[in-house]
């Protein structure tokens, strides 16, 4: 293999195949970074057990010698080509992988690995599920993903939901505390074999990453385990988890006894600010009192101090309430939206309560109040 | 105490003295930050066992009520401060040192400390040692005060060595393996009692952190055993290390066999990418070899792969000469200089070599070389 490659298409390759390279493995080939050069253009791929990452690079921005494939130690290469001097690098395999990178003055010398020994990546291309805006993929990932279970109990849970029905994606995240949910028309190439997945939180949080926030389409591929999101030049794949979603579309309240509708800087701010006293508790526990036309914000540790606020509403409808509630489980919700004001619906002391844009109903966020007596 | 204080006022207070507080104590008020408050202004003080900070905001900013003070815990009052609401803060402390801050419609109530159990500052205003621009300082302090030991076993090379000779005043910091000199012309005001001290590194680098990048004089005091540094409305004290500093004069070659002149970032990013190599290894050992008029980088880690890169040198006279030596001294030293050009001298192979700006002789570097056979 020897090929030349604009010095900004290599760092932005690796950059990219970087995120799926294992940091912790007892395979030293998954701590490497494929390239494999042919008339195609040059491929690099990384993979570690649960994500794969392969980036493209045509050969129209290449300068051929010969193909041929490697694996470079992830962590030395990618530090090395950000560092290279000049405009252009030339990659040159020799005899027992030996590796020649020179760029400019500069001349290094790696010791690769054996490419055959590098894990296939599954194969499913071709049979695309449905198509949706870059932007929107990454907006609905942020908006769901950070409601996944940290604990690995039920290890579903770790997971988003995707559900694909008539044309509607819709993402479910729940750790048995709260509930993101965040519906999106998309584009279906008919009827899906697949129409449900649970996509590791892990993944998406990745998969965020490589996402550009524009507007060009990527087509996206479910299998029974496999998801692979195509972009222009890049595949992500990441494995899916086993196992039964619960369903929860019988615990969203239909009805509420009272409604409030405030700036949702305001109301975050505030939240913000009654959770500094709570934090370092282990329930972050703060309360919301409602009565005739004001809602408060209050709480109380004892060997530090108390604190309260009340909050401005545009709208206060129905009955009078106490309610107390984990406060990072709101303050996650309320950043993860970009509206101006929210909804926030309560059916009781007891109950779960919703929180919603005011502007549209694609986003519902549900949490539980915590008991505090 | 009750007062009024702008909001913008108390958060720059409150984050300028918190690099004095203790992470770490076993003595709960010295956690906090002293607030008191009486005709002459609001005064903020905090204080570990090396340093301690005092802010003064003159009355003219703040509406008084009545004065006091109180010793609140910093982490907690530093969070809120920055998140209230409004542009104004009012604080009160009522019985027990049990304070209140609101601030528009948030009301924060904290347990306080008593505050005659703070410790008193050192007594030591009003004999100015020597005056010096902040900027000047602060850029003496980055470019010496990298070179400091980290290890205990020698606890003055932890310091770095004030001098105050004719208006003189010099830097030294040296770990045994590499050395830094900064000199600077200041201000004196007549004859100083004290004209040497040994200021931990640690300390520095927090005042680093409070000196403007601006061009107002700053009054420093020196005492056997304390240094004070007064800008406008700040105090910062540190304590000063026992001990006798080593006689370093004597090391710095008088002449040399080789020198080398170069530009500063081209010989960086060569010996970075060198790095690369070595760095993951205990001695991040690093090869130069010069030979007529080519000078050469390289580094080589039989497990990982070599590396080697001439550099462009702008004049290169004297011996032909292979040396090695820890990269990250190299490094260090080259980053903390501004100038285009370096000029390297070398006396031989197993000599430290020197590197200083061609600008200006008031700042060098010493490196040791490292045995490599």
């Amino acid at each position: 293999m020897k090929f030349t490659i604009p010095k900004q298409s290599l760092v932005d390759a690796v950059s990219h195949v970087n995120i799926a390279v294992s940091s912790r493995t007892t395979i030293p080939v998954l701590t490497g970074i494929k390239l494999e050069v042919d008339e195609t253009g040059c491929t690099l791929t990384a993979s570690d057990s649960d994500i794969s990452v392969q980036v493209h690079v045509p050969p129209t921005s290449l300068d051929i010698a010969h193909g041929g494939k490697v694996v470079l130690t992830a962590r030395l290469f990618v530090d090395i080509v950000r560092k290279l001097p000049a405009e252009t690098v030339e990659v040159e395999v020799g005899e027992q992988y030996t590796t020649t990178i020179r760029s400019g003055q500069s001349q290094f010398q790696l010791n690769g690995m054996d490419p055959d020994e590098f894990p296939r990546l599954p194969q499913m291309q071709g049979e695309r599920t449905f198509s949706v805006e870059s932007s929107l993929l990454k907006t609905m990932i942020r908006q769901s993903s950070f409601s996944v279970s940290t604990v690995e109990t039920r290890p579903v849970l770790t997971g988003v939901f995707w559900q694909l029905n008539d044309g509607v994606l819709r993402f479910t995240a729940t750790d048995s505390h709260r509930l993101a949910l965040r519906e999106a028309q998309v584009e279906v190439a008919g009827e899906p074999q697949v129409n449900e997945a649970i996509v590791p939180g892990k993944s998406l949080v990745e998969m965020n990453k490589i996402l550009k926030d524009d507007d060009r389409m990527v087509d996206v591929v479910l299998t029974d385990n496999q998801l692979l999101v195509k972009t222009e030049n890049l595949l992500f794949y990441s494995r899916l988890l086993e196992g039964n979603y619960p369903d929860t579309s019988r615990i969203i309240p239909q009805s509420s006894k009272m409604t409030a509708i405030l700036n949702r800087e305001d109301l975050l701010g505030c939240i913000e600010r009654a959770s500094l006293l709570t934090k370092s508790g282990k329930n972050n526990v703060v309360k919301l009192t409602a009565d005739d036309d004001l809602l408060q914000i209050s709480a109380n540790t004892p060997e530090i101090g108390k604190v309260s606020e009340t909050v401005d509403v545009t709208e206060l409808t129905g009955e009078a309430l106490k309610i107390s509630f984990n406060a990072k489980f709101v303050i996650d919700a309320l950043r993860a939206l970009d509206s101006e004001q929210v909804r926030v619906s309560f059916t009781g002391a007891m109950a779960p309560f919703v929180i919603q844009p005011t502007d549209q109903d694609a986003i519902l966020y549900l949490i539980l109040p915590v008991r505090t007596y």
